[in-house]
């Protein structure tokens, strides 16, 4: 049988902030990316979420970021590298303990927003998040885009990857997310975008927004849950995929 | 040979800002209480003295607080029990990963400030924290004050335990310390304070301001890092341990 | 003509989290009380809750908390009295340097949550608050409740009070709110809320759980808008208190 | 009688950490750039500074910063022009109603560390800035560089503008300071940068490095308090001042 994962960011509320439909999703998904309380989340929130990802077999993931709740980590921040091994660190190894009290594993890590951008391809930065993945946990995935430089360092530390293609977002001729400042990089109909998914998934090919197909691994589709259709939407392609069948389950 | 250990809160500085005198102390005591960035402390501050300590043979355990630098842990936040016990857990999760990369080890846990008091003695709270550092680590110690709930609650749980005494504070006749609010509750006195420590080591006794005996077991001295004087008087402490034949070692 | 107007605090989201349904309460009330930016609110929030409220007609009044985004300012964090005053008028200013960009004016003050209890009835904090609000505009309103300590110190001053009811909380014989914790304390129903108001209104009487009497001053009606209903029932409330013949406009 | 104003920026610890020697460069100084709690003070702190700069006749200005505590506002946080405006105005205001409950003034503006760079010299930043100073409060002075955008704003507006010279900076033969990554871009001996500053003063030109000339207006001279020897090195120059006959006065 064919299997494919379905991730989506959560846990990114505060106190009495939510964001995002977390509940809804969490009964859609099988990996969560969650965040670690720098750019959203706070304990009681992952510690929630870990508990209901556990007891619905939702793998969990460490999604930490610039510690910026105000900017959501959206904004870069100027930190040195070494500083920002040092945040990153600090948020996978508070998740770790919580997944721990919660009887659940951090099974990947996936950087948010602004930083995840250049973790993803900034190549000091990138090297510096596969090395300490590696050290935190060497059996931990990396979440990676094909193309890349964080998978390329991966690869070359023999990581485990997960291979993500995102749902709603349009792709570039060369296999790069299109910016988000251009026309057309958000997929905003629902059934176009499940159709892509399906067809990209049937083809293992990316296929770009003009037609071209890129030939990639794909472990994980990555949907977003903080618009108000989005639990519907992911439902639906669940559905649709579980049609096409695909057995949806956790990566890791 | 007799050992003994010395203890110290460090890292308890933000930013830019300093507390106390980290590097100076680190070359005296032999094991640290590591702030994990709530009350105090940040990434970079915890990863440079984790570093600085496995340099020079130093323990550092965890040191977590309440979520408020402002009031710097000193302020009873009232949280739910559940709220703690996740807030404590995100703090030495996160201290744990950053030991990691150093090459380094968390060996015991130390609540600061306001939520220490709450932790040493308030049964729900105590029972909570055992439990939790249990479950996170089960070699690690508990630093515990003779008499207190935590005490108890450790060694219902067969767990390692860490026995402190306070070099420079007054201890009633029922073994506790006496609260600050008291006149007399700090030995401010380098000397007076040397040679009590001495005297209670030799006699494996809390020596009570009356003058009471009152016998413990002693794993640890605390002594304070942030006045002016206190390395100085550390070092002091330190020569006049060893003359007396110990050797000052990590307890864990 | 009868006057009366509407209050409801705003603006208490923050960076990307929103919190209520501030664009659409803003179209229903006269008053709106601003939080300032600690338990809640930033400075990009307020500013564009100064010009709306500014371009309706809508009078806004300062609504300071504790320092506590994650708690929502709903824990009472132990500062002393002095330290209150300062992060109150810290608080109170930014708002009024805003409000003076916005080209309108901090016409009142109301504190928040667990401070807002402290203000209202704790003897030496009322008293302080009095001062406070005194000094930084004699011309500025404190919003009180009938019977409260701060209505005395208002009174006590010659200050210009807005003596609020609510819409939606039960009183007590001796008209006093009913603590939350007790059942019955929020009236759940929005048409017997609203009848129950128009009834006090036409009475001048607080009107008791127990359908007691309690004659009072009315200047304005606080409602709520962070529930999924609530501009909803502030519409209905509205257009029942004009269909009554009261014009609606601020008190200030 | 000749006049010279000396500043110092102050209030910059925050909760329980200090920085610099505020109490005794209070002694020495006329004017204090008071920092609003964003990239440090609080509350307790501006209002600490605020009362005994009233009690010794100093005057203060407002110093707001990045909202970047643990960077000190030393980093650029890339927020929107009216982000910026909001989050100054915020400041401001703040401290102004801090200095109202102090019975005191805040008599100028002057922006601290990555974000006075960017309101000194970026010419969309400087017209905001000069503008909202000027909507705030039109007798409020700017301190200005010589050359600098925000002197050429302030001048089109006709505000009041305070000129400052740095006694501790090299200046390059264009006038502006050299950049502190640059070989002695900070004089560090206390006789020469004193010698230096009476030089400026008794020619009223600006000397480069290379010894070039620069006439400029002086209004006041810019010291640091923040080393150990700062203290001692203001005293100096206060006593050289006024032995060359200069009246160290406020500039405002």
């Amino acid at each position: 049988m064919k299997t494919i994962d379905i991730n989506c960011d959560m846990g990114e509320g505060y106190g009495p902030y939510t964001l995002g439909n977390d509940e809804e999703m969490l009964n859609v998904v099988s990996t969560v990316n969650l965040a670690c309380g720098f750019h959203g989340g706070d304990p009681s929130i992952m510690f929630k979420i870990l508990n209901s990802a556990k007891e619905l077999g939702v793998a969990v993931g460490a999604h930490p970021g610039y510690p910026d709740l105000w900017g959501f980590g959206r904004r870069v921040i100027p930190f040195e590298l070494s500083e920002l091994r040092e945040l990153l660190a600090y948020q996978i190894g508070a998740l770790q303990a919580m997944a721990k009290i919660a009887g659940h594993k951090v099974t990947h890590a996936k950087v948010h927003g602004a930083l995840g951008h250049v973790v993803s391809d900034e190549p000091e930065t990138s090297a510096m998040f596969a090395d300490l993945v590696h050290t935190l946990d060497d059996g931990m995935f990396l979440a990676v885009m094909a193309g890349s430089q964080l998978e390329k360092e991966g690869e070359a530390r023999g990581m485990r990857l997960a291979h993500e293609i995102y749902a709603d977002r349009a792709y570039m001729d060369d296999g790069r997310l299109m910016p988000r400042s251009q026309e057309g990089s958000v997929i905003h109909d629902a059934n176009q975008s499940i159709e892509r998914v399906l067809q990209m998934l049937d083809e293992q090919c990316l296929i770009s927004h003009t037609g071209k197909r890129i030939p990639v691994a794909m472990d994980t589709i990555c949907i977003h849950g903080d618009t108000p259709g989005a639990p519907a939407t992911a439902r639906k392609l669940r559905e649709q995929l579980e049609k096409a069948g695909y057995e949806i389950r956790p990566f890791a």
